[in-house]
């Protein structure tokens, strides 16, 4: 394999649309991932964690946003063996993809229904942007192998509980949930559809829904525009539309607003909107059960609403789709209130296990945007951030590290985080400096004089941070927020200055 | 890019050399990192969680296993823009490499010393085999920044602290010290290195440290054999040796066989070997100072020990390396008894940051081989395994999903892992096997008889589970494992058998 000529010194920089995580964002996430896997085990799924190389067979074309169908995966070719090329293998693009290949696998095997979580992190071929990134991290339920929409009810209701675990109280999220069946409904009755040639309008309904997608971004004017004709947007540039005459248009945006006040409500405008289409009311059906599960369940329009303006852009979902959006209000980069938006999104499809058995095994799942939800747990502060570093223990005197280092074990036995400055002791000013880089609370000093008095000093850096940079070291020692206390009673008092900090 | 032709339906199976693990192998993992991370945390490193995508260039030719030069990393370009070539794009092969890019990039804002751990997956483009894999997990500490001894004294201690907060006890494991300079030092006496001129006979070098890495596997006389000419194993392959003469291999061999009952008396022992060589001095003086510390603070060689037989086989170690050893038994795949061997190890690198900065920066570290640790720990029975799976409630009546919903949620309110029967209910045995494949320890029934007496049918499966397969529904209904109680004691005497159980 050819590889570029290196240059004298590589570049030390992540490879354009990649990042590393420092601290607390891993550890916060590893938290956040940890409760929401806890509500997924109760709800009876169990983990699975799938290789994140597939083959690019086994990953078909399944990927997830059709608004960019040149984007697609890290892909590579095996070496060949002997006359046979290498296969192509590829990192996953979401945890779906991987989930169908494991259930056509293992299906002999595994329980039927089968009811999966995933966690982990994904690959995007697409172009870096600001705040588009190549990698980032999924967190999916799903039930394979159940046609019933009780498992769709059941995902909505799950989501629900899972947003309220990680710290999102009720009022600040919906989920709403909607069916693909109701748009394709609507759809054949406004003549965009053909329900004896499905594949008739294709690329139509496929603009259709990513304008309806579009809702939040372009508002009702830009979808109309983009239901039509099409839309020149703000820079200049032009979107061509989906071509439907103004009364087709018409019947669309009259689906997307069918919203009303109550689900019952709803559901009956949807009843009237799909009169004459067999999809349609069967749509609408499924609707009704998934309302009355859920109502009867508890989860009202407090938790979970039906909102026909939601369908999701995923191509491969044929029934039930939902989404979970945070509803409060946020500044964005230029410090305009916006509304969070949405976190988790998912639906039912059939397909995906089909492509190996031949066998449609129905199937359904939700997908948790596991950087979207940290994200607005931190813009909350409903995540508990790590805000001191550890106890550092100076060194005064190169050759006594194993006092120090005796002090840290004693700190870390009763369970305090606590270490030794490692570094090149000499410059004293640059142990607090580290001590100040790692905010720690703490820094313990025993030089010479303080060993022989059996004494050690020990300094509370909450209290005297800000000075600390700058003073010398007779000054800090001189300070109020210091104490000497006997070696004896390193642990107590370093407790006792971390219960007041 | 040119793909291959598709086959009419792909395979449904992970790439070769790629696993998926499922339900117990992922919550372990994870518990077992958890506790990991907890130690790592309490001795003040900060978790870094690097992308998994890394430039070729950045990386590096580290590739740690220096027996296989030929086999690599998982590489492919990005697409050109305009006339510029894509960058070579790969994924990590280790922590290590990603780690000096990260300190390289952010040297001025991280703390100096920068101590972190990194847990994930690392990926190998190796070829496959029984046990071989190409994706595994790492679980690695580093202090960047310090030359000091007591920092890889400390590691050591850590790495001690680590397996006994798993579930090693004391006894089961030993942490074995060596120190790379000691080996060279050796190999100038023996005349093998020359330090005027430390190229020369870099490939003697290179097969003298791979050869003592074998000592596990070949024994005495086999690594004296690659020492010398070479050696022919048991089928017949022939491996070129080091072309030591007979005098300089019996000092490697002399080296290699230094370990006496003390720590003390090792040191002395290697002190005699280096006499004449400034590095081996250097060498066993290091050995000296961590073999001080580490008494010092209690981690005698009931716990970490000299070892000279150590030498790690990674090239780019450059003083202290030391290993963690499973000293208890396991039966092989062929029923004999074994060492479980190596589930971690590491050492002093110093030039892995000068790449990208010029600047020589001293680090120490450990990696973990997570995947062998766990096995170790499942093969003692010393992970908490679920064995049990959810309370399956049955769908008697689909038209009443809701009142079966109703009742998992109560389960769950209490914090009991319960689902409803989400499969096509029309043939009740086929609930009764879900619950079988789940390990459900509980079924719950209601008919429509149940639901009019205001009763439930609470069906104990771990008495029952046996017969549970073939019984038909009658006769399950009559076995002594199952009681009737009202509705509303569901709770209750769900907990009372699963306290039981």
């Amino acid at each position: 394999m050819a590889k570029p000529k290196k240059p004298q010194r590589p570049k030390a920089e992540a490879p354009k649309g990649f990042r590393d995580y420092f601290g607390n964002d891993v550890t916060q996430r590893g938290e956040m991932l940890k409760a929401i896997a806890d509500v997924y085990h109760r709800y009876g799924f169990d983990a699975l964690e799938t290789s994140a190389v597939e083959t690019v067979e086994a990953l078909g074309k399944f990927l997830p946003d059709v608004d960019r169908p040149n984007e697609g995966v890290f892909a590579w070719q095996e070496d060949s063996e002997g006359d046979k090329p290498g296969d192509w293998l590829a990192l996953r693009y979401d945890m779906t993809a991987p989930l169908a290949r494991v259930y056509a696998e293992h299906r002999n095997e595994l329980p039927n229904p089968y009811r999966r979580y995933a966690m982990g992190p994904v690959w995007r071929n697409e172009k870096p942007g600001p705040g588009r990134f190549r990698q980032f991290y999924q967190c999916d339920a799903d039930t394979v192998g159940s046609a019933s929409m009780a498992a769709d009810a059941e995902i909505c209701a799950m989501l629900s509980d899972t947003l309220e675990s990680v710290g999102i109280p009720r009022g600040d999220y919906v989920v709403r949930v909607n069916n693909r069946k109701v748009l394709n409904g609507v759809m054949e009755v406004a003549g965009v559809l053909d329900p004896s040639d499905p594949d008739k309008f294709a690329s139509e309904r496929g603009i259709v829904l990513r304008a309806i997608d579009k809702l939040d971004r372009l508002g009702l004017d830009g979808v109309r525009a983009l239901l039509g004709k099409g839309r020149k947007d703000d820079s200049g540039d032009y979107t061509d539309g989906a071509g439907l005459t103004d009364e087709q248009a018409d019947i669309v945006m009259g689906f997307m607003q069918a919203k009303r006040d109550t689900g019952a409500e709803t559901l009956a405008r949807l009843s009237e909107l799909v009169q004459g289409s067999e999809t349609g009311v069967a749509g609408v059906n499924e609707l009704k059960t998934i309302e009355y599960l859920l109502s009867e369940g508890g989860y009202g329009p407090d938790r979970i609403e039906i909102d026909p303006s939601v369908v999701r852009g995923l191509g491969y979902y044929t029934g039930p789709v939902y989404e979970a959006e945070l509803t409060f209000e946020i500044l964005d980069e230029k410090g305009r209130k916006r509304n969070f938006g949405s976190v988790a999104g998912g639906g039912r499809y059939d397909d995906l296990v089909k492509r190996f058995t031949g066998q449609e095994v129905p199937a359904t799942g939700v997908s948790i945007g596991v950087d979207r939800l940290l994200a607005a747990l931190q813009a909350k502060g409903r995540m508990e951030a790590e805000t001191v570093g550890p106890v550092v223990v100076t060194v005064m005197d190169r050759g006594r590290m194993a006092d120090y280092q005796a002090m840290v074990t004693e700190l870390r036995q009763v369970g305090i985080r606590a270490e030794v400055y490692l570094g090149n002791p000499k410059n004293f000013g640059n142990q607090l400096k580290y001590a100040d880089k790692r905010s720690s609370p703490i820094a313990v000093i025993e030089g010479g004089d303080e060993k022989e008095r059996g004494v050690i000093q020990i300094k509370d850096l909450v209290l005297g941070a800000k000075i600390a940079e700058t003073a010398s070291l007779e000054e800090w020692k001189g300070l109020p927020s210091q104490y000497e206390v006997p070696r004896g009673q390193l642990v107590a008092k370093v407790q006792e200055i971390l219960n007041n900090d």
